[in-house]
């Protein structure tokens, strides 16, 4: 069957991590992605992170199913090429700082000119408008700015940012979700529209119960490093041979784990008969659970407790939870084989559809490869030579 | 306009966190969510976080733009109005443990039978396949497996859990995106299909530049805290009343930084004339900076990096993030009345479309409210009376 996005266009304008992000994933579900990079150096992530056999796998990572071309878009005959890729595109998406297109001359009102079905999506740090919006974004100042920080890290330290840059990702994300609705209303009324994922907005949607809690009190949210701020038992607990993490989130699944513990007991105990007296008094009931948790392996509660129905699992490092079983079994790493610079272990599919799935049809491209197929089968008008390969200085 | 979704009926038999998420992104876009609950106290998340005027605002923050009625699945004449609703939709939504679907007797054949133009969405923790496919799933312990507690916290202390429920909302926001993109196949092809997002594989996919240099060298990831594991300066640094996170992501933004620090010099020094260098001079690095911070306050240090182009924040804590003039402007803190409890504050949409923004066409719901409504609308066949309201025992 056919994929999702197949025949639509994509004028992809972003680089680095969350507009390239935003961009494979439409890619991944079968969209003609085409990545414009200036002369040079191209997309900057080229340079960056480990390079084998002459391509970063970090820059591979995140840019296949794209084909690329190279615009001098100070030019001219770039931008003339650029208005042209437009007229035939589906869908443009940059993640400059607010105002960038609007200097090169693509304006609301000149992109609709172009093509008024086209559907332009901005992925940028505090949004469009706003007091912030002419901030440089950065994923950590994002992180420190929505409030993420304040709630990651331990009781009694200080905040910390997220290892992974969460808020380029997520923001990513949002914005392909939303690409792909604004292409349904376009499709059933012929018109374009603007779509507009902030990574600040985008952070701020996934704070949960601390932010209902807040909102609703007044009261400031905390961290409450690996414990839950409002269930004990729960964390990280020391078997015989390393930590293991549990989770027993209701009551049912409480007396599951007490069963497996052997230590049913422990609910006739005045300190900890309820959920409250259980978070007043964590520390003697972790205690106690460590004194049972300790004369097994990691391994044997893992198994036992899930077996039980009780939630439990390891802090696998990277290269654990990347070479895990069910990892493999899940295809979440897959080899890319990328002509010229051999084979590339990265990431696989997070989105699993069972008719249509998603697959590599182009490994990350060589920069400014695709010109001529772009503009053979876009039809797109091209300054200098390009049909034949032999661009002129705009077009390289 | 109409809404990207208007028109596409969801059959919701989520709870909790990570499915209910998903199908409010879908009411957002304009989805007829109908929420099935069990008879009794519904979904769980009803009785949880802060309960104000007998409604948890923890609740309405996830199930907006929804509608609910009660069924017992139990039953007979509940599953028979199950399979009804199931004939009309557009969608189903579940986070059961895999194989529950089945249990209840809604094998894929059976859902086909019953529907072949419907799109089925499962959210879980480790997927339906594979040797974990039936272990209990939790956030905490999707974050343990996968390897993101790994690379959260500082660089000398434990891996730390984020704060906020992360796997929960990725993986819901992964599914809303896969249904879109299948309900494009859907109306292509005229077929439904299945649609799987799972936990742990939804926390790996955002693993970016830790995964590939990982995939590429064999090299363990480590923690970096509040550094950057490959840059320098970047981190926290100490204003007069505070501290600043600053990060100059490239040469170019370094120098607007030294030059706003009035330290130029310090490219000639042969401690710091590299990035590598400065790597390794670290510390010496962030003392000479913070001489300098430390000269003037948070509020000042932010305005004027910013507009020297520097990217600089503060980290705000929750009460400050939601009142924060950006956030007000960019709607991200919105007031939703609930009849019957007042106005409940919660968060806004993150995703902004020009032509059709999401809306809040209806208030979490009250459990079961609206059963009239619609087995009148989608003509659905209901044992009992209930098109007049007065259902029997399976429909409560």
């Amino acid at each position: 069957m056919t994929l999702p996005l197949a025949g639509i266009k994509v004028v992809d304008l972003t680089r680095i991590l969350s507009g390239p992000f935003c961009t494979m994933l439409l890619g991944d579900m079968g969209a003609d992605v085409v990545k414009i990079e200036p002369p040079g150096v191209g997309d900057p992530i080229r340079g960056q992170g480990t390079i084998v056999n002459g391509i970063s796998t970090y820059f591979a990572s995140f840019n296949r199913n794209k084909r690329s071309i190279t615009l001098d878009l100070r030019t001219e005959s770039g931008k003339a090429t650029l208005s042209s890729l437009i007229e035939r595109a589906d869908v443009l998406v940059e993640n400059f700082r607010p105002g960038v297109l609007d200097e090169m001359g693509l304006t609301d009102k000149r992109l609709s000119e172009l093509n008024p079905r086209l559907v332009t999506a901005s992925i940028n740090g505090y949004g469009s408008t706003g007091p912030y919006a002419q901030r440089p974004a950065f994923d950590f100042i994002a992180q420190a700015m929505s409030g993420f920080m304040s709630l990651n890290g331990k009781v009694d330290d200080d905040p910390i940012r997220s290892g992974i840059p969460i808020s380029d990702l997520v923001a990513g994300l949002y914005a392909a979700f939303g690409i792909v609705n604004a292409l349904r209303v376009r499709d059933m009324t012929g018109e374009g529209q603007r779509v507009e994922a902030a990574m600040v907005d985008s952070l701020m949607s996934l704070f949960a119960w601390y932010a209902s809690d807040h909102l609703a009190t007044g009261e400031p949210a905390k961290r409450s490093g690996n414990d839950h701020p409002i269930t004990a038992p729960y964390g990280m607990f020391t078997a015989a041979d390393g930590d293991i993490a549990v989770a027993p989130s209701t009551e049912a699944v409480l007396n599951r784990f007490l069963e497996q513990l052997g230590m049913e007991g422990l609910r006739n105990d005045p300190r900890f008969s309820t959920n409250v007296l259980r978070i007043k008094n964590r520390d003697a009931l972790n205690q106690l659970i460590n004194e049972q948790i300790s004369t097994d392996t990691q391994a044997n509660w893992v198994k036992n407790l899930n077996e039980a129905g009780v939630p439990c699992g390891v802090v696998q490092n990277l290269p654990e939870a990347l070479s895990d079983p069910q990892t493999l079994h899940r295809e979440m790493v897959i080899s890319v084989d990328h002509p010229g610079h051999g084979s590339i272990r990265t990431l696989g599919f997070p989105v699993k559809l069972s008719k249509t799935p998603c697959v590599v049809r182009h490994p990350a491209p060589e920069k400014g490869a695709h010109l001529s197929d772009i503009v053979s089968e876009w039809d797109v008008a091209c300054a200098g030579d390009a049909r034949t390969g032999v661009p002129e200085a705009n077009v390289r």
